[in-house]
């Protein structure tokens, strides 16, 4: 049993160190390591695999509104970057150069792409010719680098994984309907998939997306109390247009230029399921996204039969994504690494339960026990799978709410920042003045304007004059 | 009609110029683009369509096998790159290199990876500790670099799209079996899905990847006698290990080498699927691999219940992946842009079909018309799918085999060079000074020591020494 503890103990307690945690989680749970290449990640197949469960199931409802899969060059050359003002002051500074390809200096140097609009827009200056060729809705898998100073497995690092969906329309409308249908998707696909719930709003122009007109974010919630911002949408307007000239003839023969949107979610919400979800024994991810649901252990497993009957249980849990672990380690230790690896549901079959035809379910979440019929297996798992998926969403409902306050005053907003980990909602005036002292002098910036509106106070929070918007304040990584 | 023809006669006849042809089909069929960054090209809709179905596919093949996914850095170190001499020697002359991030220059410089074996050696190294760790079957799916000096699409590119295995094993045999294993992959997956039948072999030394002990290939025949090299599997024996220090403690407690292979699959293949099934309408797609199966064309569209009747289809059909035209182009139109793209089948309905209670099928290979009782309609699609992907495989096979010729001397050699295109089956004394003078003096190169070998000549064709091994010889892409 000394053995079995070892992997548990060399976990640091989430209220003792979160960020030891949340690296010890990283490194014990095999999710990824550092490699040779400062500040890049290797992705090991842990990682991985709930990465692609993440692009295969937001994949399917981008095509579900229209959204096409291209791919573009990695590559910008310096000039095409520089077309657009604010973007190229945005990204330029933390670009990665290429300046030689193979054995010559290139005439033009060229980074690798820190996010695409410029490629986008160059493509579809050439591509766009009339209103019938509008829309186009447009995405791409790919890796994206960004020259970071201080980095951290999947919430920053120099190159991460990404899709960028970048579109163009005949009207503003058009634009800004899709800016925010695709905030929508990441939303719900963060609720009903990863069972993260966020808040959904537009960034203030301080936080906004280099070039944009406007940015919408969705924010969650850390178990420690700090935010994320786990997936962003932008509408450009026609700014990106009029830089790039990327026009169209319209159903009136007038050249019109396009209205462009984009959106993006990373690696980075990896982060966000294992600082929302995980506990002192490990990862605990959400059925819906593991890439291992249920997990069958043989208890006593040299016994005659108990092998036999665990890979009879994995055959009839077929539907679901299963495994047995039948190695020679023993059970405890088998329990403590399913558990660090966050699979959801755990079977336990020994020759005590062949016996009575039952077998024992273990739920990662909750760690409660429940002995089933074997008649009854795979309608038990499947029920305790729908059950751990929504109890794990309300759960982190609960977090999110019990870690939401209210400031009306300067002193209270001080003092919750101070005392209470979590967001605080605040009014505001809208001046940068004011949101620039709040986080000199708190540390905490604006997170979003919700769409869910409150009218908290007449007066913003720092200045005292009216107030225009209520705004989520908080820490964030 | 003359609107009609327009599209394609745009396309230059394959007899009169392969090469223009092979360019007007990619653009007509909108598969990619060329991109403002030189040598680099943009995988349009149609294009990565059919790469994620390649994708798809293999995955699940690769997945069957044990492979597990993950993903490494993009950067190379230039000291990583250079701890194998050969591997440095084969990628260095055409590695692009980043020499600043952000505003600093590097104190190293990074290459773009060409290919990872460094990366993941230098994982291994770390990660490998016991003979429990074994085996290592990790593989990526991401874009490589190689600055080429004359790029095509698909066929040559600076950045293209692949998978790269790279595994890691107790013993030789079990890389050996490892490479072999994932060549035949290759292969099946190469004639089951894409019709492609291809010749299974050994690449000779001189053709060999830099670093790999012996390098496999698939070969294809393309339509105007060229072979293309569609995916090759690599046995690096120990050297890799060796010169990355990648050790393990095996169970007799003996600390030795791991053994290593690595196997990759590219876009190129795109390249080979257009050149072995295109014709003069255009792309040729095979069932298995089109992102449209079948397509559904009403006719006199504008007469009542057509539209309805042609969603009805669609409906009835939605097993396949099916889509239907009901845009205002003519049907003549509808009919040459399905056939550009390669859409197999096209199923039309009209009001006199309606009456009939039929509907016309028309196969993109052959340009057959069936016509159908409405009421067997899935069935029939059904069934001419897997005709057209059956009868895709067989002619390209006997194309390929009426283009493969025997030489015994050397002056049939150089005559068969220069009046059949295609394979050319010849012994070999094994010399490389022999397959130097061949690719001289004739532009052939050795493709592969195919598995199946033949006894054609006790000697040489070169040299009229006694030959080792029957090779298959030809001008390649």
């Amino acid at each position: 049993m000394a053995k079995d503890k070892k992997m548990v103990e060399a976990i640091t307690s989430m209220d003792e160190d979160f960020a030891q945690w949340y690296t010890d989680v990283v490194k014990k749970a095999e999710l990824c390591d550092y490699s040779s290449v400062k500040g890049c990640m290797v992705i090991k197949p842990a990682g991985y695999a709930i990465w692609e469960n993440i692009q295969q199931e937001l994949d399917r409802r981008f095509k579900a509104t229209g959204v096409q899969n291209v791919y573009m060059p990695m590559f910008i050359p310096e000039g095409l970057l520089q077309k657009e003002k604010d973007h190229v002051e945005g990204f330029a500074p933390e670009a990665a150069w290429v300046t030689h390809g193979g054995q010559e200096k290139l005439q033009e140097r060229m980074c690798v792409r820190p996010t695409s609009e410029t490629l986008f827009c160059d493509f579809y200056a050439k591509d766009i010719h009339s209103y019938r060729d509008l829309p186009r809705v447009y995405n791409q898998w790919c890796s994206v680098v960004r020259w970071e100073k201080t980095t951290r497995p999947f919430l920053r690092s120099r190159e991460f994984l990404w899709q960028e969906g970048h579109t163009a329309h005949a009207t503003a409308q058009d634009a800004e309907d899709r800016t925010i249908q695709m905030l929508n998707v990441y939303a719900d696909f963060c609720e009903e998939v990863l069972a993260i719930p966020v808040i959904r709003g537009q960034k203030t122009d301080k936080e906004k997306f280099a070039g944009a007109e406007a940015t919408y974010t969705i924010e969650a919630l850390m178990h420690d109390g700090q935010a994320l911002q786990s997936g962003t949408s932008h509408n450009f307007g026609d700014g990106f247009a009029r830089a790039f000239g990327i026009q169209f003839a319209d159903k009136d023969n007038v050249l019109k230029y396009v209205h462009q949107t984009s959106w993006g979610l990373s690696t980075r919400i990896i982060g966000a399921l294992i600082m929302v979800h995980g506990d002192d024994n490990g990862l605990v991810l959400p059925p819906k996204i593991a890439p291992t649901q249920v997990i069958v252990i043989p208890i006593q497993q040299q016994k005659e039969g108990v092998l036999e009957k665990a890979a009879e249980l994995k055959d009839r849990l077929s539907n679901f994504r299963v495994k047995v672990d039948d190695t020679d380690k023993s059970p405890g230790w088998k329990f403590s690494e399913c558990e660090m690896r966050g699979i959801p549901l755990r079977v336990e079959i020994g020759p005590k339960d062949m016996e009575k035809e039952q077998a024992v379910l273990v739920r990662r979440d909750t760690h409660e026990k429940k002995i089933v019929a074997l008649a009854d297996l795979e309608k038990e798992v499947e029920s305790l799978l729908e059950t751990i998926q929504g109890d794990m969403l309300e759960r982190a409902r609960t977090h999110r709410d019990t870690h939401t306050s209210t400031a009306v005053t300067w002193e209270e907003l001080v003092e919750t920042v101070n005392t209470r980990a979590g967001f605080i909602k605040a009014m505001w005036c809208g001046d940068r003045a004011c949101e620039d002292k709040i986080k000199e002098e708190t540390g905490a910036t604006s997170r979003c304007m919700p769409f869910a509106q409150e009218h908290l106070a007449d007066t913003c929070v720092c200045c005292g004059r009216p107030a225009k918007k209520m705004v989520y304040w908080g820490r964030a990584y």
